[in-house]
């Protein structure tokens, strides 16, 4: 059987990078990779079917929550499963045909690798309009025939659409990693963190700490907080949470996950995985 | 004495509606408006003098937190303090000198603005780039004489520069609300809400559930938390919490606050302050 991976696209992104390294650890079958024009799609995707993973960034180490995936994963009726984490280490290029920076007028990327870039691109190209496109590589297609525009995407990138790299690398820290998630509908065997998401009731007493207090109260610890907006009105939200165990082997989790259960208003458990870090830049 | 505040600018942006909100509303001397180009430049300028006071976004009901704000908060060496929360209502207009949607090519606007429109621009602009600009109102000024560009921004700021507005309201949600901080280098005296910010130790055990237990155990709850990445490593926050009381007038907050100040590696306290809820539009 052929496994069919979804990813943001086109061709080139990080979300492609992460795919071919959960692939080439983790898959023996045969695997196809599928881009999608937006992370939404891709989620979508697995949700109906029509692909069996799909691999999503959910934080980087400097901008921060990637808000369409915590957004959509949320919305969507099916409850995804997590497979593994994959933890990639990202090095922008700035790429571009020009030959000084003086020439070039836009800067198109992602949001969050515009935002990862933030300060070069105040020090070094002030003048530039920052276009947010829909991948760190929609532009690179059009870039070989325009000197007065630039692209930040990956080295591999640059190398895939045989583009020149200006600049390298551009991004603010150099410690800039970003998580991606696997997701599919089977949960997986076996991990050591479980991720989970709920919203509350809008009368609850307590509100958020009685529901964290389940976790408290029986030792377990959080290694990630991160709240949402649940867009039915301002200072209501939705929070995802990551526990330190396994919830298969964890009866202290089970029980944890069953009082919020019946308190909050919706649970979403997204499963137990591992995390896999990958060493070598993309 | 002139109260000298500030904001993003330029002329016309939400953050100059919820200024002037709050100057009417609080301020019985003159007051001046002054805008600057972008969000961390208005908490600088408060943090060195330049200006009395700073009107930043914090959070939208539909986006969530604004990042800029959060960031820059954390990184500035005072501890500012918060006068004042300001809630908006949010509707946005697409502004633009075309007849047509058919027209447009790109659209100027905030990041958060563009977020906040996406599923309208994915319906009736599907082929406009969308340009990530310093603020709504960066591009109005040369909309005048363009009629393949167009903006996402207030009513309010379409009069003020004295351009048609094609469409209104755009925003993807109707209840869209932003909450506004007034920023000083003054306590305020009084309040129901108190907002902190901490980092941990990297090796603090039981981490951030400690942290959270010195408020919980003392029976205080918390209405907001946002974590924002550290920058240090993947995994390591920095955690944004407001809780429901005056610290002014709470021992038990005050007690909460100096096991945290031991605990934590490092802690802002941004005083304690009430909230202005905006009932007409900008």
């Amino acid at each position: 059987m052929t496994l069919k991976i979804a990813h943001l696209g086109p061709l080139g992104t990080y979300a492609e990078a992460a795919a071919l390294a959960y692939a080439q650890t983790e898959i023996t079958t045969q695997f196809y990779l599928q881009p999608y024009p937006n992370i939404a799609q891709t989620l979508q995707a697995v949700a109906s079917g029509e692909v069996t993973l799909a691999i999503v960034p959910v934080e980087n180490s400097i901008e921060g929550g990637v808000t369409m995936t915590a957004d959509t994963i949320w919305q969507l009726a099916a409850t995804l499963q997590i497979q593994q984490a994959i933890v990639l280490p990202i090095h922008h290029a700035l790429i571009s045909v020009a030959t000084d920076l003086s020439q070039i007028e836009t800067v198109y990327s992602h949001p969050q690798a515009l935002s990862q870039c933030q300060q070069w691109l105040q020090q070094y190209l002030p003048q530039a309009a920052r276009i947010a496109d829909s991948s760190t590589t929609a532009a690179l297609k059009t870039l070989s025939t325009n000197a007065h525009a630039a692209a930040i995407s990956s080295v591999r990138a640059a190398n895939l659409y045989n583009l020149p790299i200006l600049v390298h690398p551009i991004n603010d820290y150099p410690d800039n990693q970003t998580k991606f998630w696997a997701i599919s509908l089977q949960p997986a065997l076996l991990g050591n963190c479980t991720s989970v998401a709920f919203s509350l009731r809008s009368n609850a007493p307590g509100g958020l700490m009685t529901a964290l207090g389940y976790f408290a109260n029986r030792g377990l610890n959080l290694s990630r907080i991160e709240s949402r907006p649940s867009k039915r009105s301002l200072g209501d939200y939705l929070f995802f949470i990551d526990i330190e165990t396994d919830v298969n082997n964890c009866p202290a989790l089970k029980s944890a996950l069953a009082d919020l259960d019946v308190y909050a208003e919706t649970v979403k458990n997204f499963g137990s995985y591992y995390t896999n870090t990958i060493a070598v830049a993309s």
